[in-house]
């Protein structure tokens, strides 16, 4: 980690911040809790990305915070983001040099430091215990003692807007305090997220024209927006068209309660409709698979809805879509998704007509045209499969499956006879899981190919009863070995009947270059997770393109 | 369904339109299937909150949506809402009354009818091939016939936003064309969602410029909008700035791609923050209930961040946050919560200190003020339980008993020797489940209750273990049997390991006037399910007064 000194105002990257806090704000959304590794994992894709500015955390108040700081000097190597620690103005009575949480900042060693500052009187006695007097000499100390050892300062001015709206007087006079102890920008925060739009725009451009009349015409302000009225993004675009030059934000929305600005969302809006050149275009083409990598660093996936990263953001359902799409695709979507890295998708639902269904098989590489028969029999089985939990939207080798089926082109590697799994808890306390598999190897031409029996234990029975299958397939296909199950997600489909409902499971596998999702339902989990494993094996030998009768098969 | 004429202007429920599409152009959102009692369980919470329409589906064109409309007739009895039909104007070329889709219009009996029209000029001439005189008159032809038949008519302008920016004069001759035909309303849809809400309040004041031009300054405008750009919400209330009087959205913010504009989020700005008088404050207060009621119906739960009604809307994790809301809970939301029916919740996470901690256990009904020592240790607890995988934050169940525990106040009501779960598929394809549980009854002084062996089978090995479990405790506790579990989630926290990760499992236990969640977690999957169902039974029978030594007891 280098320590430049403060950007200057010819810096083309400082004429706009686009600044995270996944790794401190977002860190407080419910069910999101990250590791020091996971900091440093998420802060290099947000460099990858091209974000200005990484809020890493709050060294001296939450340990692991301090000790991303000191594992970031010497782990972390940012080729475009400048690290920031956040922290608070000094406390209320204590001299700026003998708070200890101030030192910490200090010995982070980030080259730039938010503080955050009470902008609303009534925080200030209500919460810091102190009076407005103290409050200001609070920021103005703090803020020279940090400017003087060489950082860069932001100051959050906390619940801004709030405090604005009970006493602009009190809450403008923080600002000017700020600038006027060397701040380079203050960010005016919706805290408790309720602004919308127009009040945003109103009480910015109030804001600015009594900096002007305090001295502090060309100040740069921020904007750090929550999502509690549903306007996170629009707040901060609003804010953006009244002046505004730096915008925080979460990847994914992350943040408490219902979150931050999305950062990507901002990402998108501003520079592909905005005109803000921000990031280099085939960065921007990055920000899809960078969103899904950390929505997998942090165990909290994209949401399908998200906007412009979202697997469902050009996923297209109706069939009324589906025609005109044939057409034009560009008449269906906001914008190119190939600029974000996203995809235009037809989804196979029990809505799927034939259209659709075509449209689908070419996304796949099979050209459908015309095979009226074909397409109405397929349309038929996935009505079918879906109504009895099958779902096809996620799992696109099982429809694959389906499609070769119905071709007659799946051949048959394998031919079950039974299988077996147990857990058992035994007096001792020891757990034990065990699986066995019995099968018989068979030609696409019905010839048979042999008997095998496999047992095994496992860490549960789903995974007893993928590891014995795998004993009884390997010699006979060593590519199996090359398959790894990477994902296993369950889904209740009756939630009023507890444990006595229809259960979906989910199958990713990863390997010998592919990337697939099978999909397996039934009463019984264990049925369930046996369909969908023995059905990514099966996909997984067809597009390696093995066939039964390879050598190895008996 | 009664079918009263259209509603006049003095009707004070007509002054603004809350129109939900939920059952039309939410159902199109990825993952989502509604049957027909689906769809009418829906329309019922929707008449509950007050939604001045509901737009049921699209007769003639989906089967389903033509039954609605026919059980609609003698099965919902609307309170409130109106219902109206989707559909599109009369097919190019063909006479209006010989368009079976607009005969299947008339044939739903629905009060109102919603045109969808072409309003791009782009979208006439590439997706429904014909040109711009044409669909004028499919405009004119359409409404004209449809309110000759006494039918309150609405024109959803579709793609309007995209063709103003295009060809503005032609966009506006198809909003004109269909007020001068007797369109109550015309709704500016935008279908792409690519707009920014600086960019409607401009569309907007000048289509009403050029509306008063053309002799139409009175007439009434809506707003349709998607969330593509992450600004739906923002860009109706931008309209609603600009004077329109209709908005268009769905519960929950379903809908195809990013999901339509959230009507309960609209719902909340418009009424509590813009000060528009909608439905009744007792009403607004069941919001949180409906909205979760019907993401059960339709199977696709509110997203914890949900504005207003996402059960993390109102929950804080921040220690700093934690100490400031013992002092004034309104300092740290934007709302009462209770306004809407949410509460405000503090959030157990190894993030909690000690003052979250006496806050959680205030809520669950412990004043542990001052009880340093016990806080620590739980706080301890708390933070080693989940590096291991549990959460408490969804499972308060699972921490009372933590708290309980620590406090040495649980009963022992039975003491597992061992217990087996077995699934397997025989030869003849038959699947078989069974389990085993042997168990000793003991009482807090650890006198020896007699033992217990139970065999059950099941669908699942998990049910299978639940009834087993039930059946060894039955006549000890026959409370057991009042306890149902009525849901189960599985989260596989580790997803690079595939089967072989570590499960955490979620169980929902309601009956006997409770209703709570546990959790276990461990590396078999059954073995989770047995700690969380066999907490779920501890728990259940403590809350309910049952002691170790009741009757029954051997």
């Amino acid at each position: 980690m280098t320590t430049p000194g403060p950007r200057t105002a010819v810096d083309p990257i400082d004429a706009f911040h686009l600044y995270d806090t996944t790794l401190r704000d977002g860190s407080q959304q419910e069910g999101l809790t990250l590791s020091v590794a996971d900091k440093l994992a998420v802060a290099r894709h947000l460099d990858e990305l091209g974000v200005t500015y990484i809020e890493g955390g709050w060294p001296g108040a939450v340990p692991r915070d301090t000790e991303f700081f000191a594992r970031a000097r010497t782990e972390l190597d940012l080729r475009c983001a400048r690290l920031a620690a956040f922290g608070a103005t000094r406390k209320a009575g204590v001299p700026v040099q003998e708070d200890p949480q101030v030192a910490a900042l200090v010995d982070s060693e980030a080259p730039t430091v938010t503080l955050v500052a009470k902008s609303d009187l009534r925080h200030v006695t209500g919460a810091l215990r102190t009076d407005g007097e103290e409050n200001l000499a609070m920021v103005r100390d703090t803020v020279t003692h940090l400017v003087r050892l060489g950082r860069e300062v932001f100051v959050d001015a906390e619940h801004f807007f709030d405090g604005f709206a009970h006493d602009p007087d009190y809450t403008t006079s923080v600002v000017v305090e700020a600038f006027a102890a060397g701040a380079r920008v203050v960010v005016l925060c919706d805290t408790n997220g309720g602004m919308l739009p127009h009040q945003v725009t109103e009480v910015v451009e109030e804001l600015r024209a009594r900096l002007k009349a305090a001295g502090h015409a060309g100040a740069r302000l921020g904007a750090h927006t929550h999502n509690d009225s549903g306007c996170a993004v629009a707040n901060a675009l609003m804010a953006v068209r009244s002046g505004i030059t730096h915008v925080q934000g979460c990847v994914n929305g992350y943040g408490e309660r219902t979150g931050n600005a999305d950062l990507l969302t901002m990402l998108g809006d501003l520079q592909l409709k905005m005109g803000l050149d921000l990031v280099p275009g085939e960065t921007l083409a990055e920000a899809t698979r960078i969103a899904h990598a950390i929505g997998e660093i942090v165990n909290m996936p994209v949401g399908a809805r998200a906007p412009y990263v979202g697997a469902s953001a050009f996923a297209h359902k109706a069939g009324l879509h589906a025609s005109a799409i044939r057409v034009d695709p560009d008449l269906y979507q906001h914008m190119d998704p190939r600029a974000i890295g996203n995809d235009m998708r037809m989804i196979i639902s029990d809505m799927a007509g034939r259209a659709s269904i075509e449209l689908k098989g070419r996304e796949l590489g099979f050209d459908l045209t015309g095979q009226k028969n074909l397409l109405g029999r397929l349309a038929g089985t996935v009505k079918q499969r879906e109504a009895e939990g099958y779902s096809y939207e996620a799992a696109d080798a099982s429809f694959e499956l389906l499609l070769l089926e119905e071709m007659g082109r799946v051949p048959r590697y394998f031919e079950v006879e039974s299988w077996r799994a147990t857990s058992q808890q035994l007096r001792d306390g020891t757990l034990e899981t065990e699986a066995t598999v019995k099968l018989r190897g068979a030609g696409t031409d019905g010839a048979d190919g042999g008997r095998s029996v496999a047992i095994a234990e496992g860490n549960g029975p789903v995974n007893a009863l993928d590891l014995a299958l795998r004993q009884a397939l390997r010699d006979r296909f060593p590519l199996i070995d090359e398959l790894e199950l990477q994902d296993f997600k369950v889904r209740i489909l009756d939630a009023h009947h507890g444990t006595d409902a229809t259960t979906r499971v989910l199958v990713r596998t990863a390997g010998a270059d592919l990337e697939f999702t099978t999909v397996g339902v039934g009463p019984n989990l264990i049925e369930a997770s046996w369909e969908a494993i023995s059905d990514a094996y099966t996909y997984g030998l067809y597009k390696a393109g093995i066939t039964p009768s390879a050598p190895g098969l008996g």
